[in-house]
């Protein structure tokens, strides 16, 4: 049976160098930027933003404190993954009274479920509520960079950051978020490119499956 | 521009009923999990696994330890996202030998790269590098979703469940996993799913994405 997305992961790679002459089109961008959107959160919350950084200035400051990796500079556009910093009764209020506005109803089980949430979440240590907002953006992090393999356009996920300074040039603190995935978009300049051609390596499956039957 | 993968993205929901009596074909579970297998991760280190239960006393036991979900034993298949609980000098060593063996040759800068890690990651708080390698896990968890999606198969992900328990009863902790997301596959049963109808809800893109120009 045919797969086109494991065609994409098959496609894909950490790109570890881009070409600086080809920018992704402003379209690509957006449909990477709507997957993200769309991705699936626990509880539907949505606990992280994006911020796509285009401005060279900026990139070149992000690059600085990124161990100098040039696809940051060398790609178009730098998409940075920013989780809640906390959990809190505003943010939860505001994403159930957003669902009761699109769906024009309230539905009680799902009042309950927001009751649930503020007597649980906002009393629990920020750090526990940011690790958990965190995984949540992971999630997106993975339909991202799908995304991108759809749209031949490559991006290379990277954690090699200082986020704490990151934060600040982006001013994401004063926000209420954090930084915890950068993703370059670009198109990959196989020379150069020490990675392009060596296979992909994944344990094989009976390393990696145990079936319960 | 069409993107398939938008949408498989608006297709599928987390439904919270699955039909009992329509198992999925098991091609289509080999090949969400094929999926997760080839999902990218940090230092390509995979730093998880996947257990797929299809036993029903076993899935019955997990059901009690997981607010009673239904999706857990009326889907066919649950999918279990296990983190490893360490970075161990072992883990690394295993993933950058596999990859010389794949490859054919050993790479001096991959090298140094295994001994920067081997000179950081052991050393850290184990539960620090359960953290880490949960959040790997989760990029697996949006690849699967899109991979179940793409094959119109469905998937609630759930993170409503007693890690510990599970970890009990599926002999995890000796095996130096933990569980992080539960995945159960099956079809929708649209009678008998509130959700099934109604709208799915995102933040507008004015309140998810900030451009930097």
């Amino acid at each position: 049976m045919s797969s086109s997305l494991t065609d994409h992961l098959h496609w894909r790679y950490a790109a570890k160098k881009l070409n600086p002459q080809r920018p992704v089109p402003q379209p690509l961008v957006d449909r990477i930027v709507e997957a993200a959107r769309l991705a699936p959160t626990s509880s539907g919350l949505q606990p992280f933003e994006l911020i796509s950084v285009t401005n060279p200035e900026v990139r070149a400051k992000i690059r600085e404190i990124a161990w100098n990796q040039a696809q940051i500079t060398d790609g178009s556009h730098l998409l940075v993954f920013a989780a809640w910093d906390n959990y809190t009764v505003e943010r939860i209020n505001h994403m159930f009274d957003l669902t009761n506005a699109v769906r024009g109803f309230k539905n009680e089980g799902w009042e309950n479920y927001r009751q649930m949430l503020l007597a649980s979440y906002p009393q629990r240590d920020a750090e526990v509520n940011y690790a958990h907002a965190a995984r949540q953006a992971y999630i997106a992090v993975g339909v991202a960079l799908l995304a991108a393999a759809e749209a031949q356009v490559d991006c290379t996920p990277m954690e090699g950051f200082d986020p704490a300074k990151l934060d600040d040039i982006l001013g994401l603190r004063a926000r209420g978020l954090r930084s915890v995935v950068i993703l370059p978009l670009g198109y990959r300049q196989e020379e150069g490119d020490w990675l392009a051609k060596l296979a992909k390596v994944r344990r094989p499956l009976d390393q990696f499956l145990t079936e319960v039957k």
